[in-house]
């Protein structure tokens, strides 16, 4: 009785001249019996649907009541129960679009989908989003972007889980903060500017049809609440999905998206933070860096004696980049290789078949162009390893400083789950390597898949979730490092193989070069 | 801090790096503090608004919180408090709405003004409309004549008041069961088939936007329930008006509209009930009657010994027709100068001068030609009489049906409040006369205006007069006398003057005839 909307079976006496209770009222009185609420109301936009079904159905049958913080609503009426009760998450992303439609009567996932976000054609990232959002008619640019992008998914699942879109009956939205302005329609304005304040971070639910989003429009939508400019709806779930809030062990979540974003805590306490460390591990390096995609190297290794490189790409098709996963496996292999120092740097004549001088100075190829996809070699630069060792080494120090905020050290944690396509494809063994994670027994890694989209699929399904993150917001404490000197120190530190306090990763072999 | 709608002050710290509440989030922050409620939120269509006017003032200023069962709700935030905080409340009549402004903050009137319902086109009375309704657009044709009316009066009374019909943030409606239906656009077809069923006694509250209403888009509206389909919001204003909820001993409240509705009660109990017993009082016999307005004679005597008849007009204007108050007048002069019978018949030859045979039998000259508005003789014809005596029966056999319903005689009454124009212009003494209110002392009687306004307002200024509403929804108990063979039999015995029982009339004169 606690999901979002639920359907409610309702047999009241037909009236009559010694029972002249008005229909509404005596719909809303069997209601009433079987919530735990005195908060029913019927909006005048449903009065005339569900007053002529209850009548057509002769008084007897089920309501559909809309439930959301102690307020009950009723919506619809059948004189029947039908056989779903469909509901959809959305994992709103920067670049990416994530949903499925769960049957809210059995817990059931009916379909998932993804959709490119259509933003994307006014900026890549999420400052060229909110830049965007300032100009002329940019706000609701992005905003109709949203929804249509939304819609097109809406469709999509529609069609697989082989439903009318008007039977979604509720939705649930996690997404970055800059993300949720834009799909709200408001003005992400302040949230890049300092002091980093967004308009809201607990928005109130409605309905869908406020947003002609192309579900039933009685259905309500939540959208999970932020923490602050940084720190969004979207790692709210990963601490739902993670369970990071009812550990009685201390344990860490790291979720890299757009950004890195990291929660230490227990069920007594939350701490979090956020910053700039994902582009290269998202496969944003320059030249030949992807998403996770087919033909994309995912893992990769260096024989230590031949020095050929073996690698694995998505659904095996030929190779034509290389995603973050592959691009830590590659780095940690040109370390152990000894091709690259421990600044980061290529050792001239290290490997001369594959380490060639090229326009933009030395250049590594990994994949040559009669092997590759389109005839195209897939090359590791300079500048791109340069891009790689600052945001392994924003990684590190994201962690340590929240780490040592606290009093603890990385071997105190229980437990440390990492979320997304960065959770699920890396090998925290090569990530220890390269001293972007700390060097603690791999065991201690757990990948959460999409945890965005899973903690929007658990506030469907429970009260008790929705209280979760109202929760977890209201006693997170959020750093900010944006102006924490002690993290532009420990990024300094970090800007080594493994770490230039090698005591800290004492897994990693050392090589000394003159 | 209970009005429909509140001005609430806020004062809050500018945004830091060291406080990122964000904005909306510190706003509702500052209100929680100052409201008796956890259920307070920001609607996503006054998101834009108020986010931007907040940051615009520094964050302080007043935020304007509409307040409904509970449930508050923040629509709009000014920099600095506004003089005035305007409210309106309506009296939905069939044939006239009538409405006020009230400043919520002061109590004061601010303005009053009075509308012709433009229903009136579709139908004079209640069944009438609620035929039409069920014809093709008729519904939509009856809801837009409404909400036309309601918005011409919206211009007057913002006119009257020197400010903006945006200024108006929230509004009452006080109205009869069909005259609600059709405000709301709800079908009334069942409120005048057996078993007189209304779609909702007690509609939730929503905001002027969704009915196109021309005050301000987020103003709350609420309409005050009703109990049944013949006894609607306005009684309960009158309830509300009159104090009978509130009463150590027994009172009763009667108001004729359209329909007599009677309530009989105190503060422990309440019964009422309702009849059609209105139209020859409201002045709707058949020729010569008219509303209360100027040229309609209000008051009347016959000279026992000349037969001469002196009147009032309303503005002291030539006459030009007969008002309710008029008309009880008259008949009760008739009689009392013997000029009809205890059956309510002309008396052949008991005046010769004014008493003629005419085209539909005897008819009877109040005004000679000469003497009225537009040379027209102001006549009463036996056909008159007639439903005048049907009216009169019928509203002392309601009031003596309830009263005898519960035990008690009329004697066991403190007061008797009297609503409505016909409360504001009848002498009891002669309604006494002809046997239609109790022969009880005229101090009993008590005139209270147009108590359906005054509820209205009542309900705006206090959360405590809005729980009476429900409580006395709750509470009340309904005798329906469509149904009830008491009421049949009693109404036989009343067309008589002033009864065929004329123990219960003491202070009438008898005149015997043979």
């Amino acid at each position: 009785m606690s999901t979002l909307v639920q359907y409610i079976s309702v047999q009241a006496d037909p009236p009559s001249l010694q029972d002249n209770t008005a229909d509404l009222d005596r719909l809303k009185k069997v209601v009433l019996k079987q919530i735990n609420s005195s908060d029913l109301t019927i909006s005048l936009a449903h009065v005339p649907t569900v007053s002529k079904k209850f009548r057509q159905a002769n008084f007897s049958g089920v309501a559909v009541v809309n439930q959301s913080e102690g307020r009950f609503e009723i919506v619809d009426f059948f004189s029947k129960r039908p056989k779903h009760l469909v509901a959809m998450a959305l994992d709103l992303g920067t670049t990416h679009l994530e949903a499925s439609l769960v049957d809210l009567l059995t817990g059931e996932k009916l379909a998932l989908a993804n959709q490119e976000n259509a933003q994307i054609r006014f900026g890549d990232d999420i400052l060229s989003r909110i830049h965007y959002a300032g100009r002329g008619s940019g706000l609701e640019e992005l905003h109709k972007a949203a929804i249509e992008s939304i819609n097109a998914l809406v469709t999509k699942l529609a069609h697989q889980a082989d439903i009318d879109p008007e039977d979604i009956r509720a939705m649930s939205v996690s997404g970055n903060p800059t993300m949720v302005h834009l799909f709200l329609k408001i003005d992400p304005h302040h949230l890049c500017r300092e002091p980093y304040i967004p308009v809201v971070n607990a928005p109130d639910s409605f309905h869908a049809q406020e947003l002609s989003l192309a579900i039933n429009p009685a259905a309500p939508v939540i959208v999970l609440p932020s923490v602050g400019s940084y720190f969004g709806g979207d790692l709210i779930s990963g601490i739902l999905a993670s369970g990071l809030d009812q550990q009685s062990e201390t344990c860490m979540l790291i979720d890299v998206g757009t950004n890195a974003e990291v929660v230490l805590g227990n069920k007594e306490w939350l701490i979090a933070c956020a910053g700039a460390a994902g582009p290269a591990l998202e496969g944003g390096v320059a030249k030949m860096g992807m998403r996770a995609g087919p033909g994309a190297i995912e893992h990769l290794s260096i024989d230590s004696i031949s020095g050929e490189i073996t690698y694995q790409t998505i659904e095996d098709a030929p190779a034509c980049g290389i995603c973050g996963s592959g691009i830590i496996d590659l780095v940690a292999a040109l370390y152990l290789a000894q091709i690259i120092d421990l600044r980061g740097k290529f050792r001239e004549g290290s490997d001369p078949q594959r380490l060639k001088q090229g326009e933009d100075g030395l250049c590594y190829t990994v994949v040559p162009a009669a092997e590759a996809a389109a005839g195209k070699a897939i090359v590791l630069s300079q500048v791109d390893l340069d891009a790689m060792m600052r945001s392994k080494a924003a990684m590190y120090s994201i962690l340590s400083t929240l780490v040592k905020q606290v009093g603890l050290d990385f071997s105190q944690l229980k437990e440390i789950f990492v979320a997304g396509a960065f959770g699920r494809h890396i090998d925290p063994h090569q990530a220890i390597t390269l001293g972007m994670l700390p060097d603690l027994p791999i065991e201690t890694y757990h990948p959460v898949g999409n945890s965005s989209l899973a903690g929007a699929e658990m506030v469907l399904l429970e009260e008790d979730h929705r209280r979760r993150c109202s929760h977890i917001m209201q006693t997170i404490t959020y750093l900010e490092l944006n102006v924490n000197q002690e993290f532009m120190m420990r990024f300094s530190g970090s800007k080594f193989i493994p770490h230039t306090d090698r005591d800290l990763f004492p897994s990693v072999p050392v090589f000394e070069y003159p």
